[in-house]
């Protein structure tokens, strides 16, 4: 740890990020399917145009606002990989319409649709819509068997002029806690059924889907070899964290951004870093890794520090590394990055779409 | 809910806020003590303004880029309650002395004083400081066995012209974990006879304390009634959280902070909030509680997703009140919150002191 960074700071790795983000562009061209990587992982547009220069088709954000700071980053293809309610973030999306940009946004009701609709009529606009297909996570998305909701959507989507039928989503965060890998394809191709179920149906009603897009960063690899999923949206690739390395998606190596912190505090059986949970997320109860001394290990952690354990034990303002067992929550902790570079210091980026929740 | 707020938001209700600080206040002057908020809790100037009114006699921050933001807004007697090392802080915290704020800060060994020494040296100016003491939690603090360092903190003080030491303070993280109110007294009178052989040692050794500075929300009742105590350091009592209740320290009532969100997704077993762990945290892996609809419960939580179960289920756009287990991370999520009172949208709060880590 030679560089000179105040601490604590979150720390992007450019060459090991720039390396990430051309392997899972190679992996998606390789397939043939598009990559539009989810941006809610980095939330600095800096990265997303580094995404769209190696080949990403646009990108997915996960709230309006978050689109809204993209789009004006000069994005002009963006998802909003959710179902968007109520009339200020509608309105708001047809703003960013009006301005040139293509925003697509996830559906999974004939509610969701007809609210769309009502305030694109008054925009003299359409927006893009994908159904958004319960792929086996029981969050968002409509079930395969929900015959009712099914029908309204196709009934609701024909019967809506400024509402475009595009195609389907699908998001498999369940599929990121198997860690076997043959089970995980299970669920994968359990997945890939509905979604082709829900994509007959609608081609028999006369909605043709143009776009299938799908997947997470431990899935991607999995979607990839389905013919009719033709864009993977991946998010946490760009950084990688200890569950992708649990889950044998990569290795610690290819880890790009940790929390730097400093040795504050000693006594004989630990010593006190100046990060605690505020700067580095606890997930599923799990510590962050410290990677700069791995005989360490975290003993406990408060709002603004982090006691550790291990021998030897690091001296007064030692700089210590620590991963997080999951990166996106962690990234959003804080407003600005310092980017790094063969071990110099680049320049800092600001965290531009965090702390926005329309 | 009959407010028009856009979810997600952060709520803050003023006539529950300025109850809690008038109750505390009175607390710390019926027992004769000094309250100093911690204002990592809110890190909002207005609140803390609002604690000082009252009678706070100024506040505690956790980080010096904290402690710049209250110094900026008019907040001129700050304790710095963490361990400070590092050119860069210190000379900050000199640059706050020298426009006439009166900060202090905490140290636990001679490595730390040394630091403000030298650099204290440098501005002809000096620092209050407040020697930690580790009351029972194991974080910060020196021990009370540990004499190698007590006797070296005591040379470094009597050596050090530019560090002033005016006394002690203690913080007991590990009481707010002990339900059982005797035992949480016995663990608080634990820490207590802690400090008080410390402060006998320095005593004899002719450093003479004017301020023991000591606890949390959980126990500060407890510390209240120690005679040799002066003044309590409580910070989350501005808002309460579930964790408080659950200590029988306050009531659901006395909650006032939490996350309002809405209905996006529903299915028959299920509804989706538009709100994940990016706005209010997961602590010790406890799931918020559902406040505005006591029958559903969270049966899963995501980045920005909330998923509900319980019957009956709440319609699309319902808006959904959450209060979280820990309130100090949940705030910290947000750049801004929403005054209310009785009922009605007064303003947003900047939480202006998030975010700054140095």
């Amino acid at each position: 740890m030679k560089m000179n960074i105040e601490t604590p700071a979150l720390v992007i790795d450019y060459g090991k990020t720039i390396r990430n983000i051309k392997e899972m562009q190679a992996l998606a061209n390789k397939s043939g399917k598009r990559l539009r990587p989810h941006a809610k992982t980095h939330k600095i547009p800096y990265l997303a145009h580094l995404q769209i220069n190696e080949g990403a088709v646009g990108i997915c954000a996960q709230k309006v606002s978050e689109a809204e700071v993209f789009a004006k980053s000069g994005i002009n293809d963006i998802l909003i990989s959710n179902e968007v309610l109520g009339e200020k973030k509608i309105r708001k999306i047809f703003e960013l319409i009006n301005l040139g940009n293509k925003i697509s946004v996830a559906v999974d009701s004939h509610i969701g649709i007809r609210e769309l609709e009502t305030i694109g009529k008054e925009y003299s606009n359409y927006v893009e819509v994908l159904v958004d297909v319960d792929v086996g996570m029981n969050r968002c998305g409509v079930n395969v068997n929900d015959n009712n909701s099914l029908e309204k959507i196709v009934d609701s989507l024909k019967n809506s002029p400024h509402v475009l039928f595009k195609g389907f989503m699908g998001y498999d965060g369940h599929t990121a806690n198997i860690k076997d890998l043959k089970l995980r394809a299970e669920a994968v191709e359990k997945g890939y059924q509905d979604i082709l179920k829900i994509k007959r149906l609608f081609e028999k009603k006369g909605l043709h889907a143009d776009i299938v897009s799908v997947g997470g960063t431990p899935s991607a690899s999995l979607w990839a070899l389905k013919e009719e999923i033709n864009e993977l949206q991946p998010g946490t690739y760009v950084f990688y964290d200890i569950h992708q390395v649990e889950l044998g998606v990569t290795d610690i190596d290819h880890i790009s951004a940790y929390v730097l912190s400093q040795v504050i505090s000693r006594a004989e059986d630990r010593v006190v870093l100046d990060v605690g949970y505020k700067g580095i997320t606890i997930e599923q109860g799990i510590y962050p890794t410290v990677v700069s001394h791995k005989w360490l290990a975290v003993k406990s952690m408060s709002e603004e520090h982090t006691v550790l354990k291990g021998s030897p034990l690091p001296d007064y303002e030692e700089k210590v590394q620590l991963i997080p067992y999951h990166v996106c929550p962690t990234i959003d902790l804080w407003d600005e990055a310092i980017l790094v570079n063969n071990d110099k210091v680049i320049t800092s980026l600001k965290i531009e779409a965090r702390g926005k929740k329309l």
